[in-house]
């Protein structure tokens, strides 16, 4: 394994020693002590199962010293301190194991081969030691957490929940550490009451809000909160989503020229009525016992961080409906974090009046989560609304339209063909799980779904106000928080190109911000083996919402990615795409890098007999290995030149393709291979250790995982892919003439990547039309013709590696 | 959905009030209230969120009494309580959703479909509303769990951790409720010596326990333990293990004629030395942090069970070797049950002699776990130890013989070529943790698994002294305490010959047993949705450990069988095989029922092409559907009549084969199929909800599961199984005499079943040699005759449904 760390801060020697002290780690008296004596004493206070001498004794008469002694033995000799028996009992500390992760005989080496981060000297002094062991506490071992985090989830400072309230949280190289009892938070529900009516009943939308928060609080402190948006947190109507699924084995058709229609949807009202106040509670009347988390919220929450969740509007114990990422929704949650501020009222229960306030909170929020969780963390980052001072946006969606839409057709989310915006109101609608408010309310939802899905509209597949109502990237010049962004590189769900566009906007604007990419599909990474999230996440948050000063954001990497041939491997880099444009002119069956290739054509069909079109409709995985690796009639099939150098391709590659379809209405796909044969990372985090990874003492725990690389070798790899209506060429709002045989100029952005290729592999570009993965499925007798002498690939940068 | 609860006891309308007093759910006024009014009084208590007017007010409000009634409304109108609105508001409280689950306009309907236990009076009084409010609570609901335990989880009863101690357990409907913090929760660690010296050290190994009892023992509450021996609890070598699996390509030689060989292992010895006792410890001085649990151990612990891990000898802090399940491994576990009960010594650490006794404990224990730790509880029974005076026995081994050979052959566990005792020796020989007490046993524990190596005997595959050392089923009559087996008909890793094999042996002994047999493979049970298993250990337990008087052996079934037709449906039974036999006989490719077949035979020849064979050792699902789909030359198929109605068959098969090989060696595997199109339950248990399943209030969560249906139609399904040596016909220990071309009689018996076959579906037999998921894969160009006129099949017990 490799241990990849970005979170670690330079401290002086005098603060290390100071903060050594504050955490009982050190004592004054300790430095007056020869340095063997004085490791021997740092040693002793971490052996959390016993510190009766005869446990410790046992303790070091297990550790291996060298490949003949224990650590009992080496004592005994009292040798001087080496980095040799440093780093040997180090590596043991961190739970390497020897003959399997280090060669007991060369410790060293493997202090390289790990990536640890170390200091070695000639001559070991008292306060070499000392800074050596504070590194060494700071270093993560085997089982993904820091040094200092696996001993405080072994308990060993539990004494620390007893200090003075004003005193916490403790911080330990930049970061908070775990001293906040968990078996004493206070959990209270609040309803924070919002300035819109989206049910119609003419008063002011209460939305539920759920509050895990340390019982220091009711002491005097005030902490921040990190608050996660989850319409899902109420609970899901999976049945009904399934219900709702939309039949995608539908015909394009001819769309009428000229600025897509906008049927209306159904639009929230200001409300007639706000609640009365009645009076004022200190403490909420209302508790809950558990609401589904995000695992990085409690491991926040053990280190001083209010917990919220809330659903929003349209959830189970609110009020409105549920209205799929639209501002209404959106604001929903602003107030959330506007009551947090102190700006808005919230009360203990939905009707009696009894208002309640925030006042264990020091005003600052972040907010977290992934995909709708981490969408509606961009959009309230959108409002610039006070208070918000970070989020880390997972997987987020930056417009809908790019979720359920592309260029003027229906385009579904990798693995969820049929849904649509309706469709996830209806999963997400958890006002079905109190009944008699369904009963309700049902009526109203219905008829709001219905002008929705005519709002959406699954016919043209263009963009239009329904779109453009959830369309954040409007907005990104107002956001004022500063941004952690995190998208997997394979996620074709939460397509890159939302991340991307955030990310390039945000380079504009005075905020703060860092980007993540991962070789993950639609996953979170705080439990990756290979690299300190968590951490990172904590001492981002420490100087945005605490007010420490530890420099994260140049500690922190601009832009950080996961290699995809070297496993547990994460590179810093400045940015996306700066660099040496490439650009891919045509041939008959290849792509060449020189120059514009003489007029040639291509053309295919995309029309499959009818029982191989019912086959892969359900077998999407045989339609994808057809159109690759055959020489079929329904695609065209263009290999670039074989790579001679490991070379970094970055940014949004673009097609530019001149082509007809054989009638006057068609769409065009295209898909990005890495081609070569290659032991490839597996699609999703193998488990290491269920449970593996506590997340303070006696706490929760999370999944140990991490990226391997697979057993079996496979031939390609999609890296990236597009689709568009060739009626939308200028525009996905703009539905252009089309004339059959008639040849038009597209131009086809493919999603954005950050791919390593290496040497010996060779890019191939597949175009082709229906996508039985995502697009709609007409089995239409369409020919198309492709212009291939007009027609090229350009990706944006290009790094040649080594 | 449909709920099975085998764990609710008959309770007199006396007991019912008084444990609903108890638990502060009914007062003594209530009974002078209206039916209605009680109801609302009752319902108010479990309102857990808020008891605050306003919170109750709108829960009320928002419970669907009729379709178009909120359960407010109908209080309003003080109407006369009703099952269907009783029930109704049941199934709410239960989390069944109005429109999925249930119509609210038909309840009752619903509490038929789903098996729901229940209470219907014309006319309901004071008494009936107790009644069917107790029966409710003891009732399980959508997320797998019972009503009280769901409340419980939620918070209701967190008051009972105060209780005195010697009040505790409290218990309802005979199950003990979790009313012990486990927050609170005393972890220790001790030393129990054993009478034996496996490690050749000449001293006594020591073996470690790590313990976790209630607080409430501090204060004078004698408790039970659950207790799970479990060699992977301090952590396994993987890497090892896969470097020490055999290569399983080998071809099958002759044997000389005679009884097997028994080459010697290393025995353990009796020590020269006992650790001198220097005094005596109240209080364990080593803790823990956290350990690999078992679910089951978890729920128990917060109802009043002190849960107890040993890893027993040859794991990290403990002394010994790892010996695969020979007694020496067996009474190391023994000897931490000897300590519980007061008959042994164990000191706080291993080396100054501190005695410390198990004072907290009522001497009672339990064994759970499964696999490797049913395995160990079986053994540990079988030496008849007091204070052991249960084992949940699951998934669990009875003969290793059975586990890694097969009548005279070297069969793997399925999922495990290549395997054997001394492959998972290494697995589990954790000493490897602590390096220098690794480096100090390394050449000795070297020279024990080559010596295991020989006597393991992967040459001939016989049954010898190795495996008699652990075979159990010598020893069931010795067994003395109560029996609960639970094993998955589908589990291919302990096949389900282990857990027959006890459950016949049982049958003739005077202890109580039950039979749990599921469709899962090598799975635990405790999560799932559609069974009250926890509950019924819980009633179990109670009675065996603490003495409760709750008739737990006549209320639990004595066979219980999940359906492998019908989802969530599990049928008591009262023996697993007695019935009508049902013989049939081998046409050229059928059989049929009728009578013996004149004079056939068939012939195939177990040799592949290279390549093929090649790639069926790495997919073996490939050559699995080739052997039964295929009418191919290396097997012989045998299509039963068409099952003209749905039938049950029982018990072990026995196929009678007069076979030659064309060499003089040979062996000869069976597979019984069930055959014809069906959606059939998945292979594993489908996650519903993840961690959804909550094990007490702010304590451990286990994943909610259970066997769904699969989408996908298929062909045929693989029931039973069986394999043998041609030289082992008339034992396992016996090599018998083989020529080439000499026609032997073999009795082979194939695994156990208790299947389901569906009206229109047949039976398939298969007979060939090299099964390539489980025996050698020699590729040798044997041809195989079968006299299929003489030869036949029986299964045991034949039953017909409907």
């Amino acid at each position: 394994m490799k241990i990849n760390q970005f979170s670690i801060i330079k401290t002086s020697p005098q603060q290390e020693e100071k903060e050594l002290q504050q955490l009982h780690l050190l004592d004054q008296g300790d430095l007056q002590l020869e340095p063997t004596a004085l490791w021997q004493k740092l040693l002793t206070r971490v052996h959390t199962a016993s510190q009766e001498p005869a446990a410790i004794h046992q303790w070091f008469y297990d550790l291996l010293a060298s490949p003949q002694q224990s650590l009992e033995d080496w004592f005994s000799q009292r040798q001087p301190l080496t980095d040799q028996i440093f780093y040997v009992i180090a590596l043991q500390l961190l739970h390497f194991e020897a003959g399997l992760d280090f060669d007991p005989a060369d410790p060293l080496a493997a202090i390289n081969k790990l990536n640890m981060p170390h200091r070695f000297h000639d001559q070991w002094t008292n306060h070499d030691v000392v800074d050596a062991w504070y590194l060494l506490l700071a270093t993560r071992g085997k089982n993904g957490q820091s040094f200092i985090d696996d001993l405080t989830s072994q308990g060993l400072f539990t004494w620390t929940y007893q200090l003075p309230a004003k005193q916490k949280p403790l911080w330990f190289n930049g970061k908070s550490l775990a001293c906040f009892d968990p078996h004493k938070f206070i959990r209270e529900v609040v309803y924070v009451e919002t300035d819109q009516d989206s049910d119609f009943d003419g008063k002011a939308d209460l939305v539920k809000a759920e509050i895990v928060r340390p019982a220091d609080t009711e002491d005097g402190l005030k902490v921040p909160v990190a608050f996660t948006a989850s319409p899902y947190n109420e609970g899901t109507n999976d049945k009904w989503g399934e219900i709702a699924t939309h039949d995608v084995n539908q015909k394009l058709s001819h769309k009428p020229e000229g600025k897509a229609q906008s049927p209306d949807e159904m639009m929230p009202q200001l409300p007639q009525n706000h609640q009365k106040v009645n009076g004022e509670a200190h403490e909420a009347s209302e508790t809950f016992s558990e609401t589904p988390g995000y695992t990085l919220n409690s491991y926040l929450a053990v280190r001083g961080y209010a917990i919220v969740y809330s659903a929003g509007i349209g959830t189970r114990d609110s009020d409105g409906l549920l209205t799929c990422g639209d501002y209404a929704q959106v604001n929903s949650m602003k107030a959330v974090i506007e009551w947090l501020h102190g700006d808005r009222k919230a009360f203990t229960d939905r009707s009696s009046g009894i208002q309640i306030k925030a006042w264990w909170c020091n005003g600052n929020v972040a907010m977290t989560g992934r995909s709708y969780l981490g969408t509606l963390a961009t959009a309230v980052a959108t409002t610039g609304v006070t208070g918000l001072k970070a989020i880390i946006s997972e997987a987020a969606i930056s417009s809908w339209y790019d979720y359920y839409r592309e260029n003027g057709l229906v385009v579904a989310p990798g693995g969820f063909q049929g849904e649509d915006a309706d469709v996830l109101c209806d999963e997400c609608f958890s006002r079905t799980k109190r009944a008699a408010d369904y009963q309700r309310i049902e009526g109203l939802n219905s008829r709001y779904i219905k002008a929705m899905q005519a709002a959406e509209d699954r016919e043209t597949g263009s963009y239009n106000k329904f779109w453009a109502a959830r369309n954040y990237r409007i907005n990104f010049e107002h956001i004022k928080c500063d941004v952690m962004m995190v998208h997997g590189l394979n996620d074709w769900n939460v397509k890159p190109v939302n991340v991307k566009r955030l990310y390039d906007a945000l380079q504009g604007l005075p905020v703060a911000n860092h980007l993540i990419l991962h070789q993950g599909q639609h996953i979170y990474i705080n439990a990756f083996r290979s690299l300190d999230f968590s951490e990172m996440v904590n001492l981002w948050l420490g100087e945005k919402l605490w007010g420490q000063h530890s420099h994260a954001d140049e500690v922190l990497p601009r832009v950080l990615v996961q290699d995809n041939v070297t496993p547990e491997t994460w590179t810093p880099y400045q940015n996306w795409s700066r660099g040496q444009k490439l650009q891919y002119f045509f041939n008959k069956h290849s792509m060449v890098d020189t120059d514009a290739v003489p007029d040639n054509s291509g053309s295919f069909n995309d029309h499959q007999d009818p029982a191989r079109f019912k086959q892969w409709c359900s077998h999407i995985d045989q339609w994808q290995r057809e159109l690759v690796s055959t020489d079929n009639k329904f695609s065209i099939r263009l290999f670039g030149p074989t790579a001679d150098h490991d070379t970094l391709l970055r940014g949004t590659p673009m097609i530019n393709l001149r082509v007809a379809s054989s009638k006057n209405y068609g769409m065009v796909s295209a898909q990005l291979l890495d081609f070569g044969d290659a032991h490839r990372l597996t699609i999703s985090p193998q488990l290491i250790n269920q449970n593996g990874l506590p997340l303070g003492y006696q706490w929760k725990y999370d999944n140990l995982r991490e990226f391997k690389l697979q057993k079996a070798v496979t031939p390609y790899k999609v890296i990236s892919y597009g689709h568009i209506n060739l009626q939308n060429r200028h525009g996905a709002g703009v539905n252009s003439k089309l004339e059959a045989k008639q040849m038009v100029d597209i131009k086809l952005p493919l999603q954005p990547i950050f791919h390593h290729l290496v040497k010996g592999h060779s890019l191939l570009l597949v175009i082709f039309s229906t996508d039985f993965g995502m697009t709609l499925r007409g089995n239409d007798d369409i020919t198309y013709t492709v212009d291939l002498g007009n027609s090229s690939l350009t990706i944006p940068s290009t790094v040649q590696l080594n």
